[in-house]
């Protein structure tokens, strides 16, 4: 049996080191992963810096011309090989023909975004028209919420967790200023049960039941960029309409990561950023989406330019001839050298599925947890054996492909003595290391490698 | 004396007609003007299109191996020699240290647009703590006049120019629709007197004068994108804020153009793109103004986590310390290779000012002016004389570099036939070429030869 097909990571880690002869701990166990991986040869679409170019490598403690442990693509992805290539592209041509690049060339300015949202759409589970690539995540929020929240004295509440990330939350918060209520009465916070780190579907559908009445906007993360848990996006969708909520989510952490079926779930409207696991470099265009049904029912607050109709854009008559849906929110025209390192990811997710990125996901973050887990466990014989506790969700399905851990010993020192040592992973206030190793371009090796590196620094502060 | 001393255009080339005894309309008096042109280095810094390169060269009708005649800087500027080398620079760290670069290196990601603030502001004529870098225009008009539009029954009204860029006239009209105001009753529309073709700034103070109290928001451009008309901020301004009304202005086309003193004028907002004059390529990174003396008591409606004092941005604690002014307008994250192109071009200004590039453009525009009136004049003797009717205003007080032309003969087929003999420029609907010598990398020279090839298209269109 192919591990790839067990039914969890446990169970394809003893197939194989059965297989092999070997402990579940083995390095044969990577190795024999790895060599199985039929995704293996994406990553070499990838730039992988190398351990010695990390700023905070010690020389000493590791071998500096070694690709490094990179767990941060939840953060910033790597830089797709045909990024560079595509933006030089476009540079030569302005460099070249100036004005003339508006319309002329692959990508010609005044629609270039427009050519890869068919693309962008396919990995949120979107139709083409959708979905509009602008902006930044924040931005997009707002301009969505505009439309979505309209609160009146019956119902004007968000629901939204607690510790969204700050920016949705200050966004949320700012609506409800703007909008005249009151945060304090109309934000609507769902914090996990007393002693749980993660919130339970089942408490997030009752909460909507309960108080759905009064909830305008839900506004969920779909994958909790803190805990790592990833949201039941379908169950909520549904709970939330049939409450008459109109049902939003934040993908920053999910797009590239989890399925996404925005359009079969009904999704109301949900937006992104894309530099992240779509890796399409700092500050990269942020994606929004509107399903099809509410493409003439919900209409943009805020209007420009680019939501005009492309064909008819530049008679500048000052009559707005507005874009169905998602399209009509677009503003200001769109940076090229921001779509060439997007579309440069975008080809590489092109070359495989969200399907078959998830079933390697599964198991990658699988294994990384198993290895926490036989090496990291709380013994309560050795009260001074440094522990590793895990805070994401152990169903595969509740969460992507990160895992955010804390440390009986400090957290800071931890991730300190890691960054010394070749690996990059990122550390949130105020108490959690997030690790996440991207199907796209990690290999069961960097996890192995990973465990390897977190021994020896746990191992050195027992000392 | 110095002809670019001198106190019109005609006096100074009168002035080297007479030194060099030759004709005004000789291409020596260019040649002269480019040798004492104390900024002719600048060009250097810029990649000039090749005639050979350009689409819609004919090479049977022009030399292919010339530099271009490029004067569509109003609507694209050229590309800075450094765009390239910083956003490799870039590129290279994401590369080599992936998130790493958020932090280090000399435009750390995070706050890489900062660095170049100051630069921006002093090209507004602002101080550095009143620009913000981010976004697009449009996006950033709309999240001012979410601020400082805050119509009440009595003051609900925006005042704009008729043929306001279209961008400009939607988000007005969305922002008082929004507000559940009528644009036909909010929205005052100045129009040129009958038979006019640019506002009178007589006019535009008597109505502001007149209506200013219901006025909430004076809107005007710059400089008009159409007509080319240098407005006068500083009058503008004045006469709104006496009748108790914010006044901002878009600047997309006065950015880089004219000199602009945000703050000494007291404008309450300004915003502008930087992909025209400030040449940092197609959707480059907008910028935006609010004057100190709002700094704490205008605020921003919507809020996101990039408004968030940076220090303690990333405590992520969900509480927000809001910066000042317009910085705490920011929302999301910035593009750090948005930064370099725009950065590269900051940097050419530095090596000037805009008082020097003004008195060259002054200069520069006038020439033009002036040759066009001494070939392409209206002859009632001969009425089948193409001639070219200037839009723009001819006092250089009230324009920038731009002249917008009309012709006796039908303008498509003026613009396709100068296109085909390589000069770039462009044409806007209804019936207007637009054509910006632009003083950063125009050259006199560049006027004399584009003043040949119009008479040769136009001599053709006779026959
Ligand atoms: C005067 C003016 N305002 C607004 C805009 C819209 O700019 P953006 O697409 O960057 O929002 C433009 C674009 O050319 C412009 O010229
Ligand atoms: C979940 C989530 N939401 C919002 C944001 C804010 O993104 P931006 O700065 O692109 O607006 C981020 C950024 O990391 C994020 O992770």
């Amino acid at each position: 049996m192919d591990p790839f097909d067990a039914r969890s990571p446990r169970e394809a880690l003893e197939l194989v080191s059965n297989l092999l002869g070997c402990s579940l701990t083995s390095s044969e166990v990577a190795t024999y992963l790895d060599k199985n991986d039929e995704l293996k040869h994406l990553r070499e679409q990838f730039m992988i810096p190398q351990v010695a170019e990390l700023p905070s490598t010690d020389l000493k403690l590791v071998d500096g011309t070694k690709e490094c442990i990179y767990f941060a693509g939840n953060s910033l992805g790597l830089q797709p090989k045909m990024a560079k290539t595509y933006i030089e592209e476009e540079l030569d041509k302005w460099a070249k023909t100036g004005v003339h690049g508006h319309v002329h060339g692959t990508r010609p300015w005044t629609w270039a975004e427009n050519t890869i949202e068919e693309l962008m759409a396919n990995i949120v589970g979107a139709k083409g028209a959708e979905v509009a690539l602008m902006n930044g995540l924040t931005v997009n929020l707002h301009l969505l919420l505009l439309s979505f929240y309209k609160p009146t004295a019956k119902r004007h509440k968000v629901l939204i967790e607690d510790k969204a990330f700050p920016s949705d939350h200050y966004a949320v918060e700012s609506q409800i200023q703007f909008r005249g209520y009151d945060p304090k009465r109309s934000m609507l916070i769902m914090k996990p049960r007393p002693g749980e780190e993660v919130l339970r579907t089942e408490d997030i559908l009752e909460t909507i039941d309960k108080e759905g009445d009064s909830i305008a906007v839900v506004l969920f993360s779909g994958v909790q960029y803190y805990t790592g848990q990833l949201f039941d996006m379908a169950a909520i969708t549904k709970a939330g309409q049939q409450k008459g909520c109109y049902v939003g989510f934040d993908c920053a952490h999910a797009v590239g990561n989890a399925e996404l079926r925005l359009h079969d779930w009904g999704v109301d409207f949900a937006c992104w950023c894309s530099y992240k696991y779509v890796n399409s470099g700092a500050g990269g265009l942020a994606g929004a989406f509107i399903h099809e049904k509410n493409a003439h029912s919900v209409k943009p607050a805020l209007l420009g330019w680019w939501g005009h109709d492309l064909t008819t854009r530049f008679q500048m008559d000052n009559k707005m001839d507005l874009l169905p849906g998602i399209g009509g929110y677009r503003l200001s025209n769109q940076p090229v050298l921001l779509v060439c390192p997007l579309q440069a990811s975008l080809e590489v997710f092109a070359m495989t599925s969200m399907a078959a990125l998830r079933k390697k996901s599964r198991l990658l973050t699988g294994y990384l947890e198993c290895l926490i887990q036989l090496h990291f466990y709380k013994d309560d014989g050795q009260a001074d054996k440094p522990y590793v506790h895990i805070i994401t969700p152990s169903n595969p399905e509740e969460r992507g492909c990160q895992l955010s851990l804390s440390f009986s010993v400090p957290i800071a020192a931890v991730f300190h003595e890691l960054e010394r040592r070749g690996v990059a992973c990122d550390m949130r206030e105020p108490n959690v290391l997030r690790v996440a190793p991207a199907p796209l371009y990690n290999s069961f090796s960097d996890v192995h490698r990973f465990i390897t590196v977190l021994r020896s620094v746990l191992a050195a502060s027992r000392i």
